[in-house]
This record gives C-alpha cells, sequence and structure tokens, in this order.
C-alpha cells in the first residue's frame, strides 16, 4: 500500500518534471511571437526543438508505463471516481499516445512549426503565400506520419483530433457544424432581410493604441484577469500561454482605426487566462491542474467576449469608462449606438473580426480543408484557391488578398492540425454554461451593470476550473447542464439577442 | 587522425549542447528581468535551477574527460598557437572547475539567485535592507562552498575571481585598484580646487521616457548594434544578455528628470552587444565564440559610454539630434554647455550615475566589502553600516538610505561575488585599447564628428572580437598594444580630458 502510494508520488514527479520543460518551452514560443529580433529564429527553433524532445523523453521514459501498470492493480485506480483514479486513467492516456511518436518527429514537428511560423508571419507580411507554401507542404506531411503513428480507424484528421478534444471525430464534428448551419441560416437571412442596420462606423475612428492598452489592461482585470500572475503583449496572432502556475500571458494586436480588434481579443483571450489562473496552482504538472480540452478552453474565452462581452449590462457599466478613454471618438455617442455597433452582423473575410453569429462559418470552411490536406484529397498548392472558392460559397465573399485569406490564421504554419473545430464546439460550450449559470443564479444584467464579475468567475472556478482536466468534455456538460452538448442554447442565445438588435 | 578529429567534433557538439541549454536559461533570466509578472518568481527559480543541473551534468559528462585526455596527446593539441589547442586547452580549464562543483550546490545556487533578486527588488523597492538579508546570507554562505570546492592557494575569494577573470588574484586587484587611486587623487583635488564648474542643471529637466527609448535606439544602432539580432528593454539594474547567436539583448532603466541614467546605460550595453554580436556566429557555443573574460567584456562597453560616449566629437554629431529629440529640454542650450554637463565630475552615491574620474572608488568599496564577507570577516548584519563607512572614507558621503546605499545593485543577490573588480579592470582595458586604436588609425574627432563610427568598430572586431576566447587577457592586451596592462592610458586620457573641462 505505501509502496503503490510511492509509486503514484513517482509517476507525479515525472509528470511534473515534464510540464517543466514544457513550460519553458511555452516560454521560448511566447517569446518568439511577441519579443525575438528578426534574425533570431534559426537558433530559437534548434532551442525549442531540443526542449519538445526533451519532455518527449520524459513523458516516454519506459519507467512511466511500468508505473502505471504496477497502479493499474492498486486501490488508488480502484475508485474510477476517486482524484488519483482519474490521474493515473488520464496519464495512461497521454503516455499510450506519446509511445506512439519517435521522438525524431517530434522535434522534427517542433522544429518545422517554428519555422513555419517564420514563414508564414513573411508570407503574411508580402501577401505571398508561395513563401510559405514549401513549410506548408512540410507540415502537412508531418501531420500525416503523425496521425499514422497514432493511428485511427476512419480517418487520420480524427487522430489530430483527439489531440485537442479527446474522444472527438471528424464525422461528428461535421454533423455538429451542419446542424448548427442549418439552424443559423434562417436567422441570418432574417437579419439580412432586415430594414435595421447597425451603424458601425463609430468603431472605425481613431482609438490611439496607448489607451486601448490601457483601457484592455483595465477591462481585463476587472473580469477578473490577475495581472500579478500574468501580462498582456502584443503579436501577431492573439494567444494565451501558461508559463507556470502563477505566470499567464495574453497577447492581442491592435489596429489604431479599429475598436473590435484589440478589446475584443483582450476579451477572449482573458477568458482563457482566467481559466488557467483557475486551476490549482499546487497541482501544476499534473491532470488536476490541467485544462479539459481545447472546446473546454474555448467556452471560457468566447463566453468572457460573447455572452458578457458583448452584452448590453457590461456595456451599461464599461462604456462611460470607454468614452473617458477615447474621448475623441466616443463623446456624445449614445451607448444604444456602440451597442448595436459591436454586435453587427456583416458576412466578412476575417475569422478573428467574425459576429458571433456567422463566425462558424468561418470554422467550418478551415475544417474542411484541413480534413481534405490531411486526407490527402487537397494539395497545399491548391488551397489558396479551394480556400477563396470556400468563402464564396459559404460567405458570398472573396478575400481580395491572400493576406486577408489564406493567410490570415497562424494555427497551420505552427502544425496545429485538427485544432479549428475545437472554436466552433467552444461557443457550443459556451452557450450551454452560460444558460446553466443563469440557471443557478439568476440573470447577471444587475451585477454586470455594476461592473462585478465575481459571481459568474466563481461559478466557472467552481464547475469547471478547479477540477482540472478530471472530468471528460461530455462528464462536464452532462455534470453541469445536466443534458449532453447541443446547439440550442447557443441559437436561443442568438435569436434573443439579434431579435432585439435587428428588430426582428 | 580521423578519429581524433571525430573525439574533438564530439567534443564540441558537447560543449554546443550545453551553450544551448544555457541560452535557454538567459531567455529565463532576461524575461524574470525585465517582463516575468510579480508572483511567478518561485516557479521560474525552480525552472532555472533545472536548466542550471541540466547543463552542468552537460559540461560535468566523464566521457568529456577522456575526450580531452586523448586529444592532448593528439596532433590537435600540439601547436600551442593553433584555434584548436586553444578550444581544447580552454575547455580542459573549464571542465576541470566544472567538475568540482557538486550539481546539487550548482542547483542550490541558481534557485537562490533567482529568488536573492526578487528580494532584493522588493527590498529596494521598500528601502528595506531585512527584506534581502536572510537570503544574501545564504548567497555568502553557497558562494563560499563555492569557493572551497573550486579550491584557492590564498584567499577563497580568488576562486570566485577567477570564474571572472581568469587568473586574476585579489591581492593583483587590490594593488592595481590602490596604484589607480593614487594617481587619480591629486586629479580630483585638482577638480575640487578648480574654480570652473559645469553647470549640470541642465540634465535634469525633463525627457520624456518615450523619447529617449526613441533616441537610445538610434544611438545604439548609428554606433553599430543590429537590431535585427537584438532589442532594447526596460528592467531595474541594466544588463546585456546574449540569448543566441543572433539575439543579443540590451536593457535600460528610465528616469524622465534624467538625461543621463537612459541614455548612457545605453551606450555601455550596446558596448556589450557590438562586441556580443561581432563574435563568430558559426562558432557559437566553443570557446572560439566566447568573450575573453569579463573585464574584456567591460572595456567595450566602458569604451563605447566613455571614450565614444562622452566624447565632444559624438556630440558634435549627436547634440543636434539630441535637441530635437528633446526640444523642450535643449532648445537654446549650447553643445559646450551640454559637453560640460554630461563631464561634470561630483562624488556621488550611485554606482552606475558616476562620472569617469570617481568611479572607481565606488568598485573598491565593493571589492574591499565582499573580499571581507567572502573571508567571513564581515557580517551581512553589518553590511549596511560598513558600506555607508566606507563611502564616508572614499567619497566623503553617506547615502541617506539603503535604497541608494548597499540596496543599489543587483551583483550580490545574483551570486556575483568577485565580479565587481572586472568594472574597474575594464576601464583600464578600454582606456588602454583605444589609445591604441588611435595610434594605429590617427584621431577618430573628424569620423565621430559625421556620425561614423565603423572604423572604430572594425578595428575592434578584427583585434578582439573575432577571436573570442582565443587569447587570455593578459595575451590579448600585450597582442594589442605591445604591452602589458597600466593604468597610465587612462590617467593620460582623463587628465587631458578634464583638464579641459575643469580649465586645469
Amino acid at each position: 500500500m505505501a509502496s503503490h502510494d510511492e509509486t503514484y508520488q513517482l509517476l507525479c514527479d515525472q509528470a511534473k518534471e515534464a510540464a517543466l520543460i514544457d513550460s519553458i518551452q511555452q516560454l521560448l514560443e511566447w517569446d518568439e511571437r511577441t519579443k525575438m529580433p528578426s534574425t533570431g529564429g534559426a537558433y530559437r527553433a534548434d532551442q525549442a526543438a531540443y526542449l519538445s524532445g526533451l519532455t518527449h523523453q520524459k513523458q516516454t521514459d519506459a519507467k512511466i508505463g511500468g508505473w502505471l501498470d504496477e497502479l493499474a492493480e492498486s486501490s488508488l485506480a480502484a475508485k474510477p471516481d476517486s482524484q488519483t483514479a482519474a490521474v493515473i486513467r488520464l496519464l495512461r492516456r497521454d503516455y499510450d499516445k506519446k509511445v506512439r511518436l519517435p521522438q525524431s518527429l517530434v522535434e522534427e514537428l517542433t522544429r518545422t512549426a517554428v519555422r513555419g511560423q517564420q514563414a508564414w508571419a513573411e508570407a503574411r507580411e508580402a501577401d505571398d503565400f508561395a513563401k510559405f507554401r514549401p513549410l506548408l507542404e512540410k507540415t502537412v506531411d508531418l501531420k500525416r506520419q503523425e496521425a499514422a503513428a497514432l493511428g485511427y480507424e476512419t480517418t487520420p484528421y480524427d487522430a489530430l483530433l483527439d489531440q485537442y478534444e479527446p474522444g472527438e471525430t471528424a464525422a461528428n464534428v461535421g454533423r455538429v457544424l451542419m446542424g448548427l448551419r442549418d439552424a443559423l441560416v434562417p436567422l441570418v437571412q432574417a437579419i439580412s432581410d432586415s430594414s435595421t442596420r447597425p451603424d458601425a462606423s463609430v468603431l472605425a475612428r481613431e482609438y490611439p493604441v496607448v489607451a486601448q492598452e490601457t483601457f484592455g489592461k483595465q477591462a481585463a482585470a476587472e473580469i477578473g484577469f490577475d495581472f500579478d500572475a500574468g501580462r498582456l503583449d502584443v503579436t501577431h496572432h492573439p494567444f494565451c500561454v501558461t508559463l507556470g502556475p502563477r505566470d499567464v500571458r495574453l497577447t492581442t494586436r491592435y489596429d489604431p482605426r479599429s475598436f473590435n480588434d484589440g478589446l475584443f481579443s483582450i476579451l477572449h483571450e482573458a477568458g482563457h487566462g482566467i481559466y488557467e489562473q483557475g486551476l490549482p496552482d499546487d497541482q501544476f504538472g499534473i491532470p488536476l491542474a490541467e485544462f479539459v480540452s481545447m472546446a473546454i478552453h474555448e467556452s471560457q474565452s468566447r463566453m468572457w467576449e460573447n455572452q458578457v462581452g458583448r452584452s448590453r449590462s457590461f456595456w451599461e457599466y464599461f462604456f462611460p469608462l470607454a468614452q473617458k478613454a477615447f474621448p475623441a471618438a466616443l463623446n456624445g455617442v449614445e451607448l444604444s449606438t456602440f451597442y448595436d455597433a459591436i454586435n453587427e452582423v456583416q458576412p466578412s473575410l476575417i475569422r478573428v473580426e467574425a459576429d458571433e453569429v456567422t463566425y462558424n462559418l468561418h470554422i467550418l470552411i478551415r475544417f474542411e480543408l484541413e480534413k481534405a490536406m490531411i486526407e490527402d484529397d487537397l494539395q497545399v498548392a491548391d488551397l489558396p484557391a479551394a480556400w477563396n472558392e470556400k468563402y464564396e460559397h459559404y460567405l458570398g465573399i472573396v478575400p481580395p488578398s491572400d493576406a486577408d485569406g489564406v493567410l490570415q490564421d497562424v494555427h497551420w504554419s505552427a502544425g496545429l492540425f485538427g485544432y479549428f473545430p475545437t472554436y466552433a464546439m467552444g461557443n457550443l460550450y459556451a452557450a450551454q454554461f452560460f444558460a446553466q449559470a443563469q440557471k443557478d443564479l439568476g440573470d447577471f444584467d444587475a451585477s454586470f451593470r455594476q461592473g462585478k464579475f465575481g459571481e459568474l468567475r466563481e461559478w466557472l472556478r467552481t464547475k469547471i476550473h478547479q477540477h482540472g482536466r478530471r472530468y471528460s468534455p461530455a462528464q462536464l456538460v452532462e455534470r453541469i447542464s445536466g443534458a449532453p452538448l447541443s446547439h440550442e442554447p447557443l441559437m436561443e442565445q442568438l435569436q434573443e439577442k439579434f431579435g432585439k438588435v435587428y428588430g426582428l
């Protein structure tokens, strides 16, 4: 018995050592994407590859398999609902997947991801897909190798998807997204037919970058992001990364002629950051302090960005502060004009700027394209044309340039295939969780209106954050809402909100 | 023969692997001192300790000893002047020192250095030495253990000094500093007796931080720091760090009511950075791309800061640009007023703000105090009083607070004992090298006046940078100037310059 406790401790220590090395690699990546000088990239790729190889070694050490075998028979694993059983089960899952990947492939994937992101940034800057193509071809090839090594039943895409969303399949994602699309179409049509049109020009006035940063930090802090354990920097493509139990970093980008770009990215990334800061510090490095899945992570960012950050009551509190921060742009503007403007629905080219209603169509496009690339049904050379075709088909618009089209997202350059669908699933989880929070606690409008966001945050902490990865996405949504994931809560919220905005 | 070549390759690869890990640790430290959120420190210490332990493992692997033994007999080591012989000799020296240090001590030193710097920053902020004292006591104790492990003949201080300045001793440093002091005293006295007094009030006008940063970057770039392979950030205590062959980072701090603080720190750190950028990229990780010693490093920073950056011809070019950058402060100011102001000699409290004439007295104080702590002749508890006594004795002033006294430097908190003397030696090397460069190339005034600094930079690159660590400090100064290090070049330059400023 004592021996099993010791083995369990050894297992956790090994996981923590791997997490520590990985956290250093996250710093390399954060720095690469926010600070690193332009010619530092080649050596940075070597540094990142070295650490990813080392992490992989620690995660695939044969003694882990021995410990797991030993513990499988122990009382620690006997009660499936216990914390220890969950840790053992999840580390077994991780180990079984990791040992299938040769270290050389892991290092090559990392090196290619670093170089790929550099090539992508240059190609995007130059609006020249050809500069990115060789790296993307190499990346797709490596991801196919990765899928083959991991194994799959139906499609290699499932093997990649499962890394971000345990248990999820391409078939199910396709069904869900198509179902959501069918429910959205009448709403988009009704909005399009409406004679009400928000005037969004107010959002394209002068918003000085320094004031955007100050206001964005204030908003992030007020919804609950702790800047003593985090920071905010500028990057090409906003992200959130955790460098340790008390070090969570947000990034955004600013456009001095756009209110939306900077602020809603900050609220979004702060939602991720609040989740990370809500995981138990003292368990850092084992599944009890890890996030559930990418979609659950995204549910947190989208809830703070959309259900909260694009609500009227949020702006009843923040709009006067925004007017002080941006007097030239917002003095004399009515709250209702502003509120309608940030909720304008308009098929657009850029995913991260898309409205709540059309956003998931952007995901559908990426899902279909990346699945086709991984299944070898689409060649990288044909990607820009395929991208433009899909945009015309689903959104009725064609990007005027690759920079605003196929080059807009960092994901593929970083080797993130199978990641995009989790954005759409995240939107569904966000709506379902938010609906449940309102059922549990009543309407939040009165507290939001006073700048009080703690009640919702504590609800999320108690229901989701504090459990780490103990429950699967499916278990979690069932525990919280008593029902499996459905697109209905999202559709109800969209219909309610946009029905008002567009006078439907 | 082929086998020796292979062994040599293995030896170099091992050194490069250790350097790669160390370069990642440098990123951890850079981030800790410039970006890390306030509560991230505890985990950061674990990360840094882990990597330092790993670097130490790579540097002390027994197979290195075997390779070195094998190569000692080979033709690669036969010609002492060859590059390969230098690499083998220097790696032997490094290995023999490293293997004397137990890994547990190395990790503990690193962890304590990270925590010590955090405690120091807090103590300095709060002007409360007591907050720093326990960490400093622990650091002194660990450094004494380190000296004991390394071994020494006369004093444990020599073992620490030798890590920064190979072959240097406390006895010799004491002699040099005392000799320099004796030569300085009549000059300080003459300046003090002079009726000419520069009006330095112009330097305490409003210098907006944003303009300081822009102007400082321009100056650093014009003297030759490459911002495509480096950057500049803000910190408490300015430093320069290399994170890879194309990634050299400068830091500074700004005071909106001081011209000197920001700019001369930038020129100083850019001098370090130009040296690092001048080392051969393709040899990164082996002694051919490493700096000679801390004093030689400091000679590069001090030359750009003082011999160049505080010269009249430098400002004949830059002063009009400074007037554009800081119109409110500098419009209508005469160049000669400004030049005299930046060369004011005034015994002061803060080392990094000290003038060229009194600077070395600050070093003398630190040298005596740290030597006494390491030799157990001074207890940490008594350090603030001892500090104040020495300042009264050598400079005639007593710090009004510990923040401006014993807490002003980061070095001891980071475990850097034996480091301070290299600042003074660096001043002497700088003067001797600059005198030789003028002998070789003629006076630089005409080119500086036109903003041309390439001639001096190339001279430094050819004479010093490109050789890496191939020559010892003593060999280098002999090769370059045909004479051993002397305080005379510095004294001649000071007498010439300050004789004019003070009308002596």
